[in-house]
């Protein structure tokens, strides 16, 4: 949901009685007004909170404030709302970068994509037509190093919050990934477990199944094994073969990730033990 | 979701700055814990909040406590988490009383039905296989007053928390209605506001729709009018008769009708200007 | 579901004894394959078939036989494969017309927009932007029927097969929608029937619905009443308001009418009594 | 759908030109009138056909006639439509058996449930309620092997046309499954090929899912990984632990077997590949 809340604060600790409470009291005490407070324990007794703070304030000194109040080891960050700046990596299917560039031209989500990099020149026009940069690096005749490298060169070149992979159709080496610890944002074509890896609508049509979905996730090491963000399906029949499938599957794709992307950019996504608490 | 809590803590009131921080402190200051804890403001400015507590505690004194904190048109309530005792009324149609029954007889949700109430006769093996008293109330050379002046007399024969009409299919006075304010919940057979009213599925059938749907609320005086606390629909084609919808919907029907009794006897529903806020 | 069928075969009329067997036999007795046939007898029974047909062949010699075997009153349409022409009417909001042109532009429907002509110059940056001519005809110190004229006179500069109204917000008159008999599509923020006329998310709010929805149909006299070709919902609860609602709604609206305008241009929808037959 | 006829026909065989036209002959020249006639043409080119036939009808007849015209490796099945005589398996919980046995006493699917088998004697009590024998057969103190010979001979005792396991807990051995290929049909707790095996809800909390589902099929040597006929899924978030999510899938299971078994017994499931061909 929106509101007029100028900034975003985020704690999150080892449960302890009176934390809300606390907290609370310390934004009081400013004269902030608290819109949209979202807590939750999870099963290992640790505590997340997310508020929207609506008012004039000192960030710093609020911070400094709550860490005086909470445990020693408690996470506390407290910002203002702005736009997020995304470098996005494609290969050549449109649908989700098209529909990514289509928000961040009207402005649908609170982003400013920077730059499209792919491995191939296949969507190059239609980048430019909505004036963003696009940068083809080519992977022929390189080693996966080289080419990561080289994908790493561009990415640099922008300043950037957020990294998304809108249908990036190659494995990422774990030194790559390391660099941008839980700002990768992958779409995989597939209702996560089911399907890890290549092909996911083959391995879907010879197993027969009645539903395809999609599943966004962070990126870490292991191949589709990072934080789930969103997932949804849709349902299929007999009469779908792997390519229909693989149609079919466009749509809810896309909004799968630009579902995943607002909330990740919209501060509502908390990563513990590989898992994501979701704000929404 | 489930816990150990013992307590449930409601609060509604204008919205005013520091609301939570004054209601966890008046909790915190009893050394009891907060578990699962959700507000909301609405457009209008009014402040909803739920709690779940652990520990013991007065609940008179507490409530005694967040009186002297709150505005004074505030609404409190703190009671120990119980079973809800349940009347229900039906007609002919099984699906969605037999899914209670079911749900009674198992303890899959906190409720004890107390009995069953029916113009027909229908329904009263199934009714009583299961240990469930029922009484047949027919409304033949009756007026509409005389049959629920009887309907009433059996309903106040039982202690209840809540009437639900389980496919009961006789509009109610509003006499009748004035008698249960909020303890009434109905299921409609479509997702109103579509198809208010007789035999919704023919409308459906005749309006030629591709989507059919369900939707508990409770009960106002103005018929299928009253605040809705859950719906949902399935896909229908256009090979579905008006027959065949009925029959199609009967499980959504007796989904929903479950999801919304949940929410309300686990006191996760707050009603205000017709709409409800539901902390599921 | 696609196919390599080169002709589409279309008939309905009263359905008799035998009527698969006819028509398979004149099809058969050419050498020709049928594919993906489909058929379906209505409640007043009206029999539809829907084959599609690989192989070469003389259109007219077999709608002649068609004829010869099938009731007087029957409908026979056999035709090629081919991309549909057309034209889309907007307003200011985008969702709709761009996951239009960009379909268009990537060739995932088997259409080729011709123009967009809106009551607004909103949306010609994007729309030019993809190569797609905008024509700009303001409504102000107009009659709705001068409007509505030079829209047609637009409309009619352009070959076309089908209108879509991808947020087109006026009302069009019965002069106007008389011309394009089944050849207008709208898509209706809402799940029809509930909600016709102006500003459905503002009567969702209000009502407290818990579910969304949008209709694709075609356009007859009467405002939001023709047959419906697509629905879908998305849940909503207490934390939408009518601005957070509309916001919600685009995707679900621009998916359905794209659902819809898919399975017009793939000739799988008939119109009768009001309602569709939709073979997908 | 349903409808009144009273015989269902069956073809799959491989794919020929105009296989439709000989068969639809065959059927006309008896004087027979085809209702709700179903084809499809999988990848491997095989052909599939269902159709209801409306009239008085000599069954070898009509399957001598069309062995005649349809390739020598057709299968045809024609036979009446009855009720399916059923024996269900369970363990302990009750949700998909209760449910199964409510259908079957208010007639809902055309079922005849001859008796409950189970490990445990918890669900006697209910089963009994209903007028449904049930068998109770211990494991403790008995190999596999001896345990399954014990459960096959109490299936022996009634006639059945399918097994259903209704969260029948223990894994069956390959020589028992070989006794009823493509007759026994279970639901699995998750969203298959995901979380195959033991403790399904308990691997979903573990990896995060925001979804999770049920899958029934039926039961080949490999564990979960027989045809799948039908499959849904619902929302979850991480508020739900591995409990809460086993109680939240209780419904999903209940209607996916539920509707599993409704195209099952309706003859309306080709298996073929280990997938499943659907008309329904």
């Amino acid at each position: 949901m929106t509101s007029s809340a100028s900034h975003i604060l985020l704690v999150d600790c080892p449960d302890e009685r009176g934390l809300i409470f606390r907290i609370t009291q310390v934004i009081s005490s400013k004269g902030l007004n608290i819109y949209g407070n979202r807590e939750f324990v999870d099963d290992m007794d640790h505590f997340f909170m997310r508020s929207e703070i609506i008012g004039a304030l000192h960030a710093e000194q609020i911070i400094q404030e709550l860490q005086n109040i909470l445990p020693a080891t408690a996470t506390i960050r407290l910002f203002e709302k702005r736009k997020k700046k995304i470098v996005v990596l494609a290969t050549k299917e449109h649908h989700c970068l098209s529909d990514l560039l289509v928000r961040n031209h009207f402005g649908d989500l609170p982003i400013e994509i920077q730059g499209v990099i792919s491995n191939y020149d296949t969507l190059r026009d239609f980048t430019e037509r909505l004036g963003i940069e696009f940068t083809h690096i080519p992977a022929e005749g390189m080693s996966r190093e080289e080419h990561e490298r080289e994908v790493m060169a561009a990415i640099r070149r922008y300043s950037y919050d957020y990294l998304v992979l809108a249908k990036y159709m190659r494995i990422l080496s774990p030194w790559f990934v390391a660099e941008f610890k839980n700002q990768i944002i992958n779409i995989h074509h597939s209702f996560l477990p089911a399907f890890v890896g290549a092909n996911p609508y083959k391995q879907a049509y010879e197993r027969g199944v009645k539903l395809i979905g999609a599943t966004a996730h962070f990126v870490n090491n292991d191949l589709d094994e990072g934080p789930i963000i969103a997932q949804s399906i849709i349902p299929v029949n007999h009469t779908y073969n792997a390519t229909e499938m693989r149609k079919a599957g466009r749509d809810v794709e896309k909004i799968v990730l630009a579902t995943a992307l607002k909330n990740v950019v919209e501060d509502r996504v908390f990563v513990r033990n590989n898992k994501t608490v979701l704000f929404d």
